[in-house]
């Protein structure tokens, strides 16, 4: 039985064995206490020895870190903490664990440290706890789509196109990495490589994504994606997951609204079953910001933040009007954002966190980009007016605290105006014949969105290092584990 | 509303409108009947249009393969068929679908045809059915995971290390492909490369996975793996999803026991919500069958084989007994195996199909196979005057018609044991330290398996092909879409 059931379910009285690691063990005269962990919750279960009921060798192979059955009866708990304890009536040491050896002794770790360990940092509350809420996410969004009449597609890994050109992508081969073959003009000759033609690691699963949806109606992509970029920054990986839902018949509005929706709904799933995971990670926030200046803390605690998001409906407003409102101002008239604000701009960071964090004070949802500095495939808008330039049918989801969360946009379903806007950008329509052939095929208004798995883990469990939101981070020089 | 809702929920006599794609439309005098399907379920509804309703230029635009928007009255369905039909009041094309240059027109397309659409090939009856069912059982794998206590482990994808040994790899890289840097000794010089390091492609997540389990205690990967070996067959891919869970405290029976759970739960979950779906592919295969001799035909047909695998217990025996059933074999007696038959033989397909499909009929669970043909990680089974030679605590699942379906073992968690396997098998221990010290840090007995997610969806579809049961398959010289 795990001590989540335990704890949950098991009757005072009955004899149990939990099997877990070694969190801390105290002597005294009499009596011996043990904590043990198995990963399942948050808590430990306490393991009290009278003395003499363990033998001395058992007993001292009992240390943090080592496993353990213990066997005994449940009762209630004599002191604080949790409402039972076990009674030990035996003990086996399954593992133990050095003292002198092993790194995660019951004290304070830095993240930095915990990171060069990724082997074992799982062990940790805060790591268990972190892995517990991304499970319960992942869950939570396959839930989602399943009950929302979505199919789960999985859109290919190794990619023969660089279609989206949304970053730098990571070869694939198999030729010998020192003599490749050669064509006669001295270039590489890819017709020998694994499958005929030069490949990458996909950077995105929407052009696929969207034949799914072009047959299935819903579709939905949860897999890893990959950019080769040299960012060593805390919101960066070259290998991160990423969930990309694809509708046909949906447009602009449904699109938001879609947005709107999933993200509460995993949110308040998330609080419903890792309630007591996110008051630890709470906690540890908290005390992580002890540190901080008054003004960097956070205005709310992690799980009045995600309430509030669930609690509040998302700010809905154009790019032209989002530079209207930074246009006018007090930051930009005194001069204190540090890149310059115009029309036709791609938004910086501190111009987004002004709109969430300072203006709105809510989740935001911006649309209607102007299109040159959005991607080949976004529905162009009809020219009006009122705005200074051409504008695409896009919308970016902003959070608090990690800025963009979604990316999204109306997909351009007349084939003249994708095949010209492909052309613009330098596409070759050959590379990608397939995609355009859906709009030559029983074209169909269509709409979707990636949301990046990570930065969805970071703003629920308040972690501020993506590194510390998967298990095993990729990044710059770093393929460890 | 989509298809799937309006056949179950919708109210006669109630205006809907239906978005889809034409699948036929037929004509007459009087009347024209249009096939509608948006993919959400099997089935098609019936548009009834009266003469005269729709427009000339519409009607004519109306062809297969056209994406369309029909709203009408639901009434009881005139003819067979549906319960429901659609009187038609207006209709709006989306987009048409040129007659002399869409390839999908109501005939019979082949398998191979369709692979070369694979853009199109989901708008089929039988890729959609698949795909419906694939999307049924991933979601059920994660519905079962879950609800037994099991936490969904990223597991990485690009890996620096190779220890598993269980296939070629790609080799993932930013290198100049064709000047790649050199150390003084000539060789690349991987120091350079984005990760600092050569790096390649997962060919599975178990070893990670394994750090997981000793701090959740249960956890599962779901993702895509990679084998870089150049097999044009119809049962691998270079690419796939594999699914592997792994779980503290287990020994090989609870291994065999959460297999066989397994296996058994997500094939009922398909059964239950994929009933018409697989009804569809079952009258497929029994038309494709058609086509061989009576004796290679199945002998049980689609659904009634998922039902005998679900009610049926599976026979778990030890590969010492397979060898002595195969020796008694009248087969082998007769010499009719190609390959010969004796302990120590990694078993061919032709010995695994014996014992399933003509000794037992079941599938079949094999056990305690030689540590030679397996890998370095399992554990050590005790040396027993019984067995020729020494066996580790591996079990492969073997199911009628696909053969291997899982495979697994309890791991070695003794680190001494570990130590000596890695350097028989020729694997450098600091290559995998972190692997290594979860033996020295409060090691505990562990188990857990892969199963090949796509021979999974032939199993439970019927397919024969692998390359038919993902949505873009990756093979030597193919990485189209």
């Amino acid at each position: 039985m795990q001590i989540k059931q335990i704890l949950a379910e098991a009757a005072v009285g009955s004899e149990i064995t939990v099997k877990g690691w070694v969190r801390t063990k105290r002597e005294s005269k009499n009596v011996t206490f043990i904590n043990i962990n198995d990963g399942s919750v948050i808590h430990n279960i306490q393991a009290v020895a009278e003395a003499g009921v363990l033998n001395e060798e058992t007993q001292k192979l009992i240390t943090t870190g080592a496993c353990v059955a213990i066997t005994g009866t449940l009762i209630e708990s004599q002191g604080s903490g949790q409402k039972v304890e076990l009674q030990v009536k035996s003990a086996l040491v399954y593992g133990t664990a050095d003292p002198e050896k092993y790194p995660l002794q019951p004290k304070k770790h830095s993240l930095e440290f915990l990171r060069e360990i990724g082997h074992l940092r799982p062990r940790t509350n805060t790591f268990s706890a972190i892995l517990r809420v991304r499970h319960t996410l992942a869950y939570a969004i396959h839930k989602y789509f399943n009950d929302n009449g979505f199919f789960y597609l999985h859109t290919p890994i190794i990619t023969g196109s660089d279609a989206e050109g949304a970053g730098e992508m990571f070869r694939v081969t198999t030729l010998d990495p020192k003599n490749p073959p050669l064509n006669e003009d001295g270039s590489v000759n890819y017709k020998e490589d694994f499958f005929g033609r030069e490949t990458n690691l996909t950077v995105s699963g929407q052009l696929e994504g969207e034949l799914g949806a072009m047959a299935l109606s819903k579709i939905y992509t949860f897999g890893p994606t990959f950019r080769a970029e040299n960012s060593n920054t805390a919101r960066h990986l070259a290998e991160f997951w990423m969930i990309e839902p694809e509708v046909a018949f949906y447009e602009l509005e449904d699109n938001m609204a879609l947005a709107e929706d999933f993200t509460k709904y995993v949110i308040r799933y998330a609080l419903e079953n890792c309630y007591d995971d996110l008051v630890f990670l709470e906690g540890r926030l908290k005390e992580e910001e002890k540190n901080k200046k008054q003004e960097e803390r956070s205005e709310l605690a992690l799980i009045e933040k995600l309430k509030f998001v669930i609690d509040n409906e998302y700010v809905k407003l154009t790019y032209t009007e989002a530079i209207q409102i930074l246009l006018s101002s007090k930051r930009h008239k005194e001069g204190k954002f540090q890149y310059p604000v115009a029309w036709g701009i791609d938004l910086q960071s501190e111009h987004e966190r002004y709109l969430v964090e300072k203006h709105f004070k809510k989740p935001v949802i911006l649309t209607n980009y102007p299109k040159d500095i959005k991607a080949f495939y976004m529905k162009l808008d009809e020219v009006s007016d009122d705005v200074p330039g051409q504008t695409v049918r896009a919308m970016d989801v902003l959070f608090p605290g990690i800025g963009e969360i979604i990316g999204g946009s109306q997909r351009e379903d007349n084939y003249e105006k994708l095949a010209q806007r492909c052309q613009e950008v330098g596409i070759p329509i050959e590379s990608i014949w397939w995609y355009l052939e859906t709009r030559q095929f029983g074209t169909a208004p269509h709409a979707g969105f990636g949301i990046g798995f990570e930065r969805l883990v970071m703003f629920v469990t308040g972690m501020t290092n993506i590194r510390d939101v998967i298990p095993f981070p990729r990044t710059p020089k770093t393929a460890e584990f």
